[in-house]
């Protein structure tokens, strides 16, 4: 699932959207997973990618008025269903329904709404528990709870929870995982009510073992392409009741979802689909695998010389049915724990006062305050920058 | 605000967007404002109105870091700054916080979050009553009550609601009204609770008689512009607590708006003022002021000349400061009652079985089904059907 803002008083903190390079001595921002790695990559392509509208165009509220996702544009699912056959991370028969979001955070409450509704729970308790194993994405405690719906309830550690004493529940699946870039599977396999969050299951990430199949898969442009400013993500539904409610939620909440970001996004799918299958002589996925061994390569150097941190043992390398080669794990994420010599409590104050460095606090994932989480997907100068401060770490 | 779907059962509705024209016998579809009225203005702007993004640009979640809505593109904001200024409908003083959503239905949703969670309200009693005058926009009831927040809750009409039984409680003004066009204002006078609904009050449908200038003031380009795919919407906030309160709202349920959106929008907005400031030769009003009076002129022909029907009196033409001379109220709905001499209870029932039209019944806006609403904003071809189909009905 997508990355939303966890605001910083007090500290004025340089844009990474379109502003110059940070100095050597700014605030820099590894707070979110804002994927400015693939502005370079983008720059790169050239016209293939760039997208044009006529005023006249698309002016409807509607897409299909025929199709159970009525606002989902033709282009775009056409586009999404050739890139998962094209890197075979997800099944997409074509009994499986596709519904569109403003990011995979709305799709993620569609689902949640979708699960607690549905018909086959008409007689249970509510709120229903919604549950995911610690560390969790920070992200899914505020969007279940935001507004005290007595449909559904946050509550927390899947480890923690006996599911014998509240039943249905819904477990939130995500790998590889945020923030630690673990590939978590289901605790209680159950089928019904999972929901997959698989933001993080391209290849520049993880290995692509297996083509995903289950009932609610959740993906964004955000992580696959770096297309975060245009708020789009996908779900693969098989349950045709499920995929009409979480329509309904979409509906509800925003009356669809833009076609200038489904057209847009149509065309960068495409252009990457290109990239392999057409020649393009551009490959995201391998360019996305470059920068980030390059990336993990110097902070493993970093953290093993100075020994302040310690960072997750990840499975050992696989092989990735898409790269047709055994390849390691690069998560977007550093989850890392600080075990140096100073009396520390807060890693991320620690890190924020005396290092000017904006991480986010173990503590918003459900465990403590040792850990942060750090991006790794921000411009080569910010990184590069983090790179020097971290050596500056004993 | 904008307008969503009430799905219709058992009826292949041809869709109104991309596909060839209604025929003669073809199920028309008046139920939704879909705002393809426009569709040929937007073609003869040409150029001016054509929006290009290339690959690399707007990757980042961020608009602004350094802005209280920090998702908001400036060049969007500047346009919205612009066009009220022009049209001189909303004030829009450098004080007033400007909160993009993912059209106005979100912004609504915003809204009612941010003034039952606003700190001053800490002590009171929740949910908190939403009412507004009926009839009132079909979509106010589902999108506050879909979650079952225990924050507010949807109460009706706000003329038998007793503000002394509860208090405190958000007032919802829409004005121009949807469903009916009346102007509406404030039943209970109270200032910090109420939402004005704004998105109708554009020169092309009711006389700018004042800069409308209330603590949240709601509007979209679905109805200033007629570009409804691109669901895009803004809210006009004076207190800086509500607005952030809205934006939060909008970062938890969908971690921002659509960058692309939001820079067509731009652009669209641009074409329209330009078209008055510039020279352009194009006037998005003058356009939908004469559409809608051609519109307005066949309906009252055909409702006075076979008495089935009655309209909605509006009050008398109005000097308009935009226009510069006395308009008329021109609507987006025709809100219709049966007066007919069969015995018709839901009217939409009976247009839709006899007459193969789809309308709203009234009981979606609060009030009884001998009343329906009709789309006015179709394509051409759809509405010369209706009023074929209206002149054989006495």
């Amino acid at each position: 699932m997508a990355d939303p803002v966890v605001p910083v008083d007090g500290l004025v903190v340089p844009a990474s959207n379109g502003l110059p390079p940070h100095s050597q001595d700014s605030v820099i921002n590894l707070d979110h997973g804002d994927p400015m790695i693939y502005e370079k990559f983008w720059k790169e392509t050239g016209d293939v990618s760039s997208f044009k509208i006529e005023g006249w165009e698309n002016l409807s509220y509607f897409s299909n008025r025929n199709n159970l996702c009525w606002f989902l544009h033709h282009e775009f699912a056409s586009q999404v269903r050739r890139i998962h056959r094209l890197v075979g991370n997800a099944s997409v028969d074509e009994n499986c329904h596709i519904v569109v979001g403003n990011g995979s955070t709305q799709l993620y409450q569609a689902a949640i709404y979708a699960l607690s509704t549905h018909p086959s729970l008409a007689e249970t308790c509510r709120p229903i528990p919604v549950v995911s194993v610690v560390p969790h994405y920070s992200g899914y405690p505020a969007a279940t709870d935001v507004l005290q719906s007595a449909l559904y309830k946050w509550t927390g550690d899947a480890n923690s929870f006996d599911p014998h004493t509240t039943d249905p529940f819904i477990e939130v699946i995500c790998s590889p995982n945020n923030p630690d870039g673990r590939l978590n599977t289901s605790v209680f396999k159950q089928i019904t009510n999972n929901i997959h969050d698989l933001a993080y299951y391209w290849p520049q990430y993880t290995p692509i073992t297996n083509a995903a199949d289950h009932n609610i898969m959740l993906f964004s442009v955000s992580k696959c392409t770096g297309h975060a400013g245009s708020r789009l993500g996908w779900a693969l539904v098989k349950d045709k009741e499920v995929a009409r409610r979480m329509v309904q939620f979409v509906e509800l909440g925003t009356i669809g979802v833009s076609k200038d970001s489904q057209l847009r996004a149509a065309t960068i799918l495409r252009a990457v689909a290109d990239g392999y299958e057409e020649g393009g002589g551009y490959k995201l996925f391998h360019f996305g695998r470059k920068v980030m061994t390059e990336r993990w390569n110097r902070l493993r150097q970093v953290v093993t010389a100075n020994g302040a941190f310690s960072l997750v043992e990840y499975p050992p390398p696989a092989y990735c049915g898409f790269m047709g080669e055994e390849t390691s794990h690069l998560p977007a994420f550093a989850w890392l724990k600080y075990e140096g010599n100073l009396d520390i409590e807060d890693t991320a104050n620690f890190l924020r006062t005396e290092h000017s460095m904006l991480t986010r606090s173990g503590k918003h994932f459900g465990t403590d305050s040792k850990y942060v989480r750090i991006s790794l997907l921000e411009r080569e100068e910010t990184f590069n920058i983090f790179i020097d401060r971290m050596s500056s770490i004993f």
